[in-house]
């Protein structure tokens, strides 16, 4: 694909796609029907979603595919009411908040379209699996609807690989059939670790795999979710996160096999700018 | 005190202080007694401790300041095994490892001198309070003697006071009478939030408050471990944790008020060495 197809993407993506010629509207369409491929259960389901508002359908579909992200500790009230407000405005997947957030999330969100996703053993997730699941059962009480939960990395270098797993399954339990995002932090694992990682959480019937917390060395990248990718297979989501904060890294991510994007850096994204937030 | 005082208190901190001179020998008596007087209770107390081993009678008091810490989450078991037998060996205060490894360092150190330390809402303090106080009650059964909780940072920006207050008298309550310290987190707060944070740490019982998990953007300050000792008065503990590399920066936190000390270079600090590690 060249430069000026890629830039057509980008631009259709975002909503701004009335001008493309045909040879864009070509690789777009090969475009997408790549990501389809990949598993993209949401992208250009515009009209399928139920249970939010009828203007999200005239919603980029970049848009749909973004979790709206702001998982900082100082993070006030009033910052989380904002990002709810732009995820109705924008009409993100989600915003994806720290739990102790969610039910202001919740009540800002309900009969709107963007869901609620909420962080468990973050960011390290080095708590014990009881906490894990205890955790996730507190968020679902509070409304939250997708669940990304960080595994046991330290464990998972320890090779105690039916402990990880078993830790992960404990979380899609408690979640009862919500949405369950598991977080590699593939910044501190090797390629190999990173290919068991996805198996385990295949294994322990999680929903998507994760790049990043946002808070390690490094976030996502195209070759680790192409890598994730290729070894989950089209039934599972892959969720980039860390580091994407312009049309063209989303475009990346998509590209390279992403259904799915973290982001506190949305808004930009969509406006075609770029920012300058860590996650 | 003149630098060669300080030199001579930091030998016989360190347990050289066989040679020194009388002048350093009457400046040391007296920066202990400053070090008392801020309310340490561990400090000089070698012969007082119970439970212990023998040998750690002999041990240099500033290693019984120290909280032998590791919290990276790619930590391994094979790493916390090792950070046990270094507290053994040294008498460290405790090991403060992440939540996952407890029953492991509990296992390690049982019959010893160094207690069990572990961390809850760590490191971003933005978990629910339930979630919270269970998670506490899982590390004191799997035995955790010593929790170092994170505060609810994000509350007490959006002046949430009570629910801050609640938030630590409920791991408080589930730490049954465990030592609980309670992590500011310093440098995302302004000094009138660590006052506020002092006093209400201070209303809910805690046993300490604490500056830093050592993953934010700083770590502890002697004017920071000053402020915090001010606003506590003598009845709490204040623990220095984040950048405490070398017995300098030891001393220069003893002296402000601290009577505790979490870095993961604690053998550095006994050897008079400095560490390049990051807590």
């Amino acid at each position: 694909m060249t430069d000026a197809q890629k830039d057509a993407l980008i631009a259709r993506l975002t909503g701004n796609g009335e001008g493309m010629d045909s040879t864009a509207r070509t690789a777009l369409g090969e475009a997408l029907e790549t990501m389809v491929g990949h598993g993209a259960s949401r992208f250009g389901l515009r009209a399928d979603h139920t249970g939010g508002n009828d203007a999200c359908r005239l919603a980029p579909p970049l848009a749909r595919l973004i979790d709206h992200t702001v998982l900082k500790p100082e993070t006030t009230e009033a910052q989380i009411r904002e990002l709810c407000a732009e995820a109705r405005e924008y009409c993100f997947a989600s915003v994806c908040v720290s739990p102790v957030w969610v039910p202001v999330a919740s009540e800002e969100l309900s009969g709107h379209t963007p869901k609620v996703c909420t962080v468990v053993g973050f960011p390290h997730g080095a708590v014990r699996t009881p906490v894990k699941a205890f955790e996730t059962e507190q968020a679902v009480r509070d409304g939250a609807e997708e669940i990304d939960m960080v595994i046991a990395i330290g464990r998972l270098k320890s090779e105690q690989y039916a402990e990880v797993e078993a830790d992960i399954r404990a979380v899609v339990q408690a979640a009862g059939g919500r949405t369950v995002k598991v977080i590699l932090e593939t910044a501190l694992l090797t390629d190999e670790e990173k290919v068991i990682a996805c198996v385990l959480s295949q294994n322990a019937g999680a929903d998507f795999v994760k790049t990043s917390t946002g808070f390690a060395s490094g976030g996502a990248s195209p070759q680790d979710v192409a890598l994730m990718r290729r070894v989950v297979g089209a039934k599972m989501g892959v969720k980039a996160s860390g580091g994407v904060r312009s049309a063209e890294d989303a475009y990346a991510m998509v590209e390279a096999g992403a259904t799915r994007l973290g982001a506190s850096a949305g808004v930009a994204i969509l406006k075609g700018l770029t920012s300058d937030a860590s996650y």
